[in-house]
C-alpha cells in the first residue's frame, strides 16, 4: 500500500506516513463496469490503509476533471486527512484561457480541465470539508503565469511535489531549479508547506540526496530571507532612520512595534521642521500633545525628533488607562524629567490641558476595525488642537478587497465550532461571519485589486463625521476563483508623505506587518467566473458609542447584508 | 399613514390594517442628499405606524431595481410582515428579453429593470427572510408571457392588486376581466393568495362594488372548479370507470383513494382480459396475489375487476401487519365469503402459498421515497410470480425536475426552526436539508422539464436491482430564476398503457392528487442566469436495509453532494 517511491526524508518517514491510493482507477468513467470496478478498488484499497492503522494522511491523484463520484466515495471512507494531488496547472489550457477569440462554450470545457477547477470541483462537492488539502505537483517544463500561482496562494496548500526531472545542473554538476521556479516555490514556502521530492522509480540514490540537500537548503536560506523581508526590510525601503542620541534605556520601549514608533518620529521632526523654522529655533515652544500615550512609545518618539531637529518642544500626556498613568508617571520621572513632559490622567474627551496644541498625535492602534473608534475619538479630540495645529494622522482612507482565502474561510470555522453557537440565537448560523476579524495576510488570493472607501481628513473639515458613509465599488474578476470574503486595509498619512499602510499583499511595500487587516468572512463560499464584475456596497455606520460597518455583493450575485459586529477577535499570524 | 385609497372588504377591513409606506422616497438615489431625506422620511413613518401599533403588515412598494439601501434600512426597523408591491412584470424589459440580437450586457441591464429581478435583489439583500412576502401588482394592459406568470408561482405570493382599470364592460355594462387575465388570475388564486382591488382616490363607490362583487364571484367559482379539477375530473380523463354492481357497503372502502384502485381495477381487468381468452372463460382461473392489501381495497379491486370481465379468480391476500390483517379477516368473513379470497398472515418476504400467481398486484405507497422501499419489496416477491406471469406494476419510472419554490424552502426552514438542531450534532446547519421531503405540487416553479431518472421493470430482467445506480442530467435555464430544490416524480405503469403519475405541475393530467411529489431542497437558495445549463447528478444507493439517493449540482456551480435521509416526513398540502 505505501508506495515505494515516496521518498521522504528519515524525520518525516519517521512522523508521518502517506497513504497514496491507486491512481490508475476512475470512478467517474462513462463506462459504467469500469465506473463500478474502480469504486470496489477504492473502497478495498481505503479498508486496507484503514486495517493499516495508517488513516491519518490519504492522497489521492486527481488525473482529470470529472471527480464526483470520486469524492463521493472518498468522503464517505475516509476518517482523516484528504490530500488531492492536482497539476499546478495545465499549460494548454493555460495558454489558451488568455486567448480574447474563445467561444463561451469553448471557454466552459477549457475551465472544466484547468487544474484548479478539478480540485475545485472536488472540494465543493466535499463542502470545502475542512480535512482536504491540496499537493501541488510542479509538473511542466515551461513555468506558469504567476495569476495562476497566485490563485493556488488563496487554497489550503499542505505540500508541493517537485519532480527531479524539474533540477538542473550548473557547471559544479551541482543540481539547482530555475530562477522562474525558485520565485515560485518561494510563494509557496511563504505558506509553511511541505516538499515532497519525486523521483522516478530506481532512480539514482545519489541524485535524491543533492536534490533534497537543495532543497532543504532553498528553504533554510530563504526562510531567513522571508523573516527579514518582513521587517527590518520593510522598515528600510519606507524611510531613513532617525534614531538620534537618545538615552540607550529607552530602547527597550521601542523593542516591540519600533517601525511604527518611527514612522512616528519621522513625522513628527518633519512637522517641527516645517512649523518652526531655523531662525526661531532658539526662541519658538512646539507643543505636542499625545492623545493614548500607552507605554510612552510617542512620547519618546516626539522627545526624539524634537532631539533631531534640535527643536523646543512641550509635551502634554492625556492617557485615561490608569495603569498605562502609573506607568508613564514613573517613566517621566526616570527618563524625562528633564524634559518638558506634562501627564494628564483625565480621559482624552474630557481632560483639558491649560493650553492648545501645535501638534495633535494619536496613536494607531492597527486594525481596520480599531480604525473606526480611534477615527471618532481623533475627533472629539479636535478642539485640543489650535486653528492652525497639526493633526498626525492627518489623512486616513479605508481600502477593501474581495479575496479568496481558504486559510482565514477555515479559521472562522474552526472558531465558530468551538464557540458553539446555540442555534435559537438570533441570526442562527449566519452569525459567526458578522465579525470583522482581525487577520494576516497569508494565505489569500487577492481576487481584484484593493480599492480606496472612505477616505477621511484630521481635523476633519466637516461639522461632524458622517454617520452614515455609502459607497458601492466594483471588482473585476480575473480568473475563476471562490469568493470566500473581503478583506480591509488601512493607509493612514501620519505627516506629508509619510504614510503607514497596513499589509497590501498586492504591492508589499511600505507596509507594517504588526498591522493585521481586517478580515469580513461570508457565510457561504461564492463561485465567481472570469469577466464578472463583483459589485460590493458597503456602509459606514455611527451611533454615538458605536461604529460599525455594512456590506453585500449586488453582483454577480445579490447576498444578505453582512454586518461586522463591534466586538472582535484576532486570527493567530503564522 | 393608513392609505384610503387601500380598499378592502369589511371583513379585511376588520382583521387587518395594512400600514402603506410612501413610495415616493427613494433611499438608493445616487444624490447622497436624497437618499439621507428618504431614510429619514422612512425611519419616520416606520416609528409612527410602531406607534399606532399597526406593525402586523407594512407594505413598500419597488420603483426599480436598486432597493439595497432600502432593504438594509426597512429590515432593521419592522418587525412584522412585510409587503412589497412589485409590478407582475415590465412589458418593455420582458420583450426585449426575447430578443436574440442583444449582447450581454444589454441582457444584465434589462435584467435589472425586470421587475422579478427588483424583487430577487430586494429579498436575496434580505437574506431570504421569511418575513418577506409578495404583492404582485396586475399593471399591463398587455398580458403577460406565461413563463413569466409561471415563475411567480414560486414566490411567497401574499396578494395580487388588480387595477379596476383593467375591467371592460359587457353588453349589460356588467365589469370583467378579458380572458387572458381571469386565467393569470386563477394561476395565483390556486396559491390562496389574497386579491387587492386598487382603485384612484375619489372614484365611484358603485363601481367599486361592482368590481370587488365581480372578483369574489370570479374566486368563489373558480374555488370549485379548482376542487372538481383536483378531484374527479383527472380521474375521468385517465380512463373510464369500472364500477361494477358489488356490494354497496364495499363503496365505504373506495370512498378514500378510490382515485387509485380505479387504476388497478381497470389494470387488473386488462390483464384477465388478455390472460384468459373469452373461450376459456369457464375453465381457466386465474391466481391473484395481493401484496400489502391494507384495508382491502385492492382485493376489491381484483374482485370487481374479475366480476366485470366475468373471469374466474382465486384471490391471496398477503399481509403482514396485524392489525391489518384482523380488518382483512373480518372483510373475508362478511364480504368476500362467497369468494376464493385466502388470507395469508405472514410477511411477504417469508409466507409461502401453496401455488404460484398469475398476476402479482403490490399496493403503491405514493411517493418517490416510499417507492424505494416498495421497489425492494417488489423484487424479493417476484418468486410467488409464475414465470409467465404479470407483475402490476410492470414498471416504474422516477422523474426529477429542478425548482423554485419558496413556499417549500420556507416550510423546510419552519421544520428545521421547531425541531431546533443541535450544533454540535454531525452534519451542523445542513441536516435539515438532508431529508427528502413529500411536498404539494403548489408553489412551484419548474425551471426545466421533468427528466426520467432510473427506470425499473418489474419482474426485474436482471438478477438484481443494481445497488447503486449514477446518472447524469442536464437541464436548461429558460429565465433567471433562484434555484431552492429539487422535485422527484413517479410514473408508474400498472399494466399496458394503464400509467400512474404522481402531479406533475407541467403538464397537470393523468395525475392522482394524493400522490405527493418528493422535494430534495438546497441548504442555500443558488441564483440561476437565463441560458446556463443545470448540470445534476444522482446516485441511488441501496444495502439490504436501507435505500436513499444522493445527488449535488455539478454546473453552474458544484454543490456539495447532499443525501437523502432514509425518515421522511410530509408538509400538509395547502
Amino acid at each position: 500500500m505505501v508506495s515505494v517511491d515516496l521518498l521522504l526524508t528519515t524525520n518525516e518517514w519517521n512522523s508521518k506516513v502517506i497513504v497514496i491510493l491507486s491512481d490508475s482507477i476512475d470512478c467517474d468513467s462513462s463506462d459504467p463496469i469500469v465506473r463500478k470496478r474502480s469504486e470496489e478498488i477504492l473502497k478495498r484499497d481505503v479498508s486496507w490503509a484503514g486495517h493499516l492503522q495508517c488513516s491519518g494522511y490519504t492522497m489521492i491523484k486527481l488525473r482529470h476533471g470529472n471527480n464526483l463520484n470520486l469524492a463521493r466515495v472518498m468522503l464517505q471512507k475516509i476518517k482523516g486527512v484528504i490530500l488531492v494531488q492536482v497539476p499546478l496547472y495545465n499549460a494548454a489550457v493555460a495558454q489558451a484561457l488568455w486567448r480574447r477569440d474563445l467561444s463561451e462554450e469553448n471557454v466552459l470545457d477549457l475551465n472544466r480541465q484547468d487544474a484548479w477547477q478539478w480540485w475545485n470541483r472536488f472540494r465543493c462537492a466535499a463542502d470545502f470539508d475542512i480535512k482536504l488539502r491540496v499537493v501541488l505537483e510542479f509538473n511542466e517544463i515551461e513555468e506558469p503565469n504567476l495569476d495562476i500561482v497566485h490563485r493556488w496562494l488563496g487554497e489550503p496548500i499542505e505540500a508541493v511535489v517537485i519532480p527531479s526531472t524539474m533540477f538542473t545542473r550548473d557547471c559544479q554538476n551541482n543540481p539547482s531549479l530555475s530562477e522562474a521556479w525558485q520565485k515560485i516555490l518561494l510563494h509557496f514556502l511563504q505558506l509553511n508547506v511541505n516538499i515532497i521530492l519525486a523521483t522516478a522509480a530506481g532512480a539514482n540514490n545519489a541524485n535524491f540526496k543533492l536534490h533534497s540537500d537543495y532543497l532543504r537548503n532553498f528553504r533554510d536560506v530563504h526562510k531567513d530571507a522571508q523573516r527579514l523581508q518582513d521587517s527590518d526590510d520593510i522598515l528600510k525601503t519606507q524611510s531613513s532612520p532617525l534614531y538620534g542620541n537618545f538615552d540607550c534605556r529607552a530602547h527597550e520601549i521601542f523593542e516591540k512595534k519600533s517601525m511604527k514608533y518611527e514612522f512616528y518620529q519621522n513625522a513628527i521632526a518633519a512637522a517641527l521642521i516645517d512649523r518652526v523654522s531655523d531662525q526661531e529655533i532658539d526662541d519658538k515652544l512646539t507643543v505636542i500633545m499625545i492623545l493614548g500615550a500607552g507605554k510612552g512609545s510617542l512620547v519618546q518618539s516626539a522627545l526624539n525628533a524634537a532631539e533631531y531637529t534640535k527643536r523646543k518642544v512641550r509635551v502634554y500626556i492625556i492617557e485615561k488607562t490608569h495603569n498605562a498613568i502609573r506607568t508613564l508617571a514613573a517613566m517621566t520621572e526616570k527618563f524625562w524629567s528633564t524634559k518638558d513632559v506634562r501627564l494628564f490622567s483625565s480621559d482624552m474627551l474630557e481632560g483639558s490641558p491649560p493650553e492648545k496644541a501645535d501638534i495633535l498625535v494619536s496613536e494607531l492602534s492597527g486594525s481596520f476595525k480599531d480604525h473606526e473608534l480611534f477615527l471618532e475619538r481623533l475627533d472629539y479630540a479636535q478642539h485640543f488642537l489650535k486653528p492652525d495645529g497639526i493633526s498626525m494622522p492627518s489623512q486616513s482612507i479605508s481600502y477593501v478587497n474581495p479575496i479568496m482565502s481558504f486559510k482565514l474561510f477555515n479559521d472562522v470555522r474552526q472558531i465558530v465550532h468551538k464557540r458553539n453557537f446555540a442555534p435559537d440565537r438570533q441570526g442562527d448560523y449566519h452569525s459567526h461571519s458578522e465579525t470583522g476579524l482581525a487577520a494576516p495576510s497569508k494565505g489569500i488570493y487577492n481576487i481584484g485589486i484593493p480599492q480606496p472607501l472612505f477616505t477621511f481628513l484630521h481635523p476633519s473639515r466637516d461639522a461632524f463625521i458622517d454617520s452614515s458613509l455609502y459607497k458601492i465599488l466594483n471588482f473585476s474578476v480575473k480568473m475563476d476563483c471562490v469568493l470566500t470574503g473581503v478583506c480591509g486595509y488601512l493607509e493612514i498619512t501620519l505627516y506629508g508623505d509619510i504614510v503607514i499602510r497596513s499589509v497590501n499583499s498586492c504591492t508589499h511595500t511600505h507596509c507594517l506587518p504588526s498591522w493585521l487587516h481586517t478580515y469580513f468572512p461570508l457565510t457561504n463560499p461564492l463561485e465567481m467566473k472570469r469577466g464578472q464584475i463583483i459589485e460590493m456596497h458597503f456602509w459606514r455606520r455611527a451611533t454615538k458609542t458605536k461604529i460599525w460597518h455594512e456590506w453585500c455583493l449586488a453582483s454577480p450575485f445579490t447576498t444578505r447584508i453582512y454586518k461586522s459586529a463591534n466586538n472582535s477577535y484576532s486570527i493567530c499570524c503564522t
